[in-house]
């Protein structure tokens, strides 16, 4: 099997990749290749049973995603994107890269013909959905975004349906929760200090909560959500019928929540190295957040996520600290 | 008051832009000038207390926007599209034109700057839902088009949105119901038997039912859609906030509703001139659409459609037939 992994240097790409080095197949079918593509440097992929190719590219040009396509890869990753932020600082730029260079992809598949009809994995966001909403989002709820971001992965949902419908494609679109624990360094997204209130404590280190802790999100570990883009890529897509993009399940937790899940899993400690620094501009944008979904369709359909929040610091420190706690309590 | 009206020769621009000039105004502001496009010649209008412009462009290619908007229209309706069939006949043309030509008059809009931002009306359509669908449509349902046509519009919905957001324009999108009676000849649409059977017999004329009796749909009349569109141009839009998209109010009614409002406004004979004829592809085809809507967002606006299918069929008989059938009974 030959896949293509566009965004291939990111977080979830990075984990993506080196789970399918490591297993040597996707779900049951051994890898043959892999193509690699970002627009930035591919960390070098370790010793693995398959021909790995890393390009440096921007597929969102013209031109570039028909040569992505010319090994005919049988799954491609699309999971390059320009991130919320800058999508809203730079309208051009986030309508030409998330909306204009994603339907190059899709039109560049369509151009092979020739009955090649690949699976395309299109990695969405809750951030499709906007205020005011219910307390719990079903799959049935509009999507009507509060950013261009979400805009863009909410039309991108709806060509990837239709391109799919047309036999132009065989595309799977999976609406991640936000991602936590981050691994890195703490970063100014609005959404970071999720993760850094239990990252920079599991490391000793201090870290700043910006909003009330009764303020409730939704989230699945970084392994969740490369478990989600495996499944998505294997899952028989006959029973989605014409709807092929869902909203994966998560944890739906508090701040609150999640301090007392840090405080059950590293103690006291670790604890009270979280400062409470209220930032009215943060709160504001996390109050037009999502607070939970039913994901039946997903759930249904096999995808899993954590438990609760105490499964996902868990997750962290096996992934990411080795097994252990860094600091004695 | 300057206006620009794309797709003024259809059948709703044409009514449209007879109202206008029976009005003079649009709600409570005079009108100083109109200007019609349409890819076809548009039938001349009557004398009418403003200027009046008639081209023939396709407003879908690049460039023609930017001139179109040249007189800084403060109202734009835009009726323009390429229609259900033949978007899916023609994937390229569907796209390029409801998808691409439309977001080139946003695009165009934006490119004015100045902080020109006039009120853009879009007529959508209930064809962005598809089956499978609760017997009653709210506000809050998912837009999971089973074409593209329907896609092409859910997609413009959305930019229609953002672009309102990132106030770059002043965006109203409203989704049609399936206008009923439709004057004119009976066209192959696969919708076409809903205003055939009415408009047929009122006439004399046979007319054939190639469905069900227990077929229910959603339906307006021209008339109604026409104000529909002028109270999308003179409502207060903030009252919308980030949603700028409504279902339009309508009648939800079975065939066999349609039938007896027919024979209670125009008697048995007018009946016996439909003949059932089934045919299973539009049964097919027909059975992929929606019964009704709770239209609440947009009642609660001040949208109004009729109150049953004998008021459908009697405006039809003031507005077409000059207010009295045809034939004696």
């Amino acid at each position: 099997m030959r896949i293509l992994v566009i965004g291939a240097a990111g977080m979830l790409g990075q984990k993506l990749v080196g789970l399918l080095a490591r297993e040597g197949a996707l779900g049951e079918m051994p890898i043959s290749d892999l193509l690699l593509v970002d627009v930035v440097p591919i960390r070098a992929v370790g010793p693995c049973p398959f021909e790995v190719r890393a390009l440096v590219a921007d597929a969102a040009r013209p031109g570039v995603a028909r040569d992505l396509l010319s090994g005919r890869p049988e799954v491609i990753f699309d999971l390059a994107a320009v991130v919320s932020g800058e999508a809203e600082a730079d309208f051009d730029k986030g309508y030409r890269v998330n909306l204009d260079g994603t339907r190059g992809l899709f039109d560049a598949v369509r151009a092979v013909g020739d009955g090649y009809r690949p699976r395309v994995v299109f990695s969405s966001s809750i951030a499709v959905f906007g205020p005011p909403f219910a307390d719990v989002i079903g799959d049935e709820q509009a999507t009507t975004p509060a950013t261009s971001y979400g805009t863009q992965k909410a039309i991108v949902e709806l060509l990837l349906s239709d391109y799919t419908r047309r036999e132009l494609l065989d595309g799977v679109g999976i609406r991640l929760p936000t991602i936590c624990v981050r691994p890195g360094e703490p970063n100014q997204a609005a959404s970071g200090f999720f993760s850094n209130i239990i990252r920079e404590p599991l490391n000793g280190a201090p870290a700043v909560l910006p909003v009330s802790p009764q303020v409730r999100h939704w989230f699945a570990s970084p392994r969740a959500a490369v478990h989600f883009l495996v499944h998505a890529a294997t899952l028989d897509s006959e029973l989605l019928g014409h709807r092929r993009c869902l909203t994966m399940p998560g944890v739906s937790a508090t701040v609150a929540m999640q301090i007392e899940a840090l405080r059950r899993v590293a103690g006291d400690a670790a604890v009270s190295l979280i400062r409470s620094e209220p930032d009215s501009a943060i709160a504001r944008i996390v109050a037009g957040w999502p607070r939970a979904f039913d994901a039946r369709r997903a759930r249904t359909l096999g995808f899993r996520a954590e438990q609760d929040f105490d499964q996902i610091i868990r997750v962290h420190i096996e992934d990411e600290l080795g097994g252990h706690l860094r600091r004695s309590r």
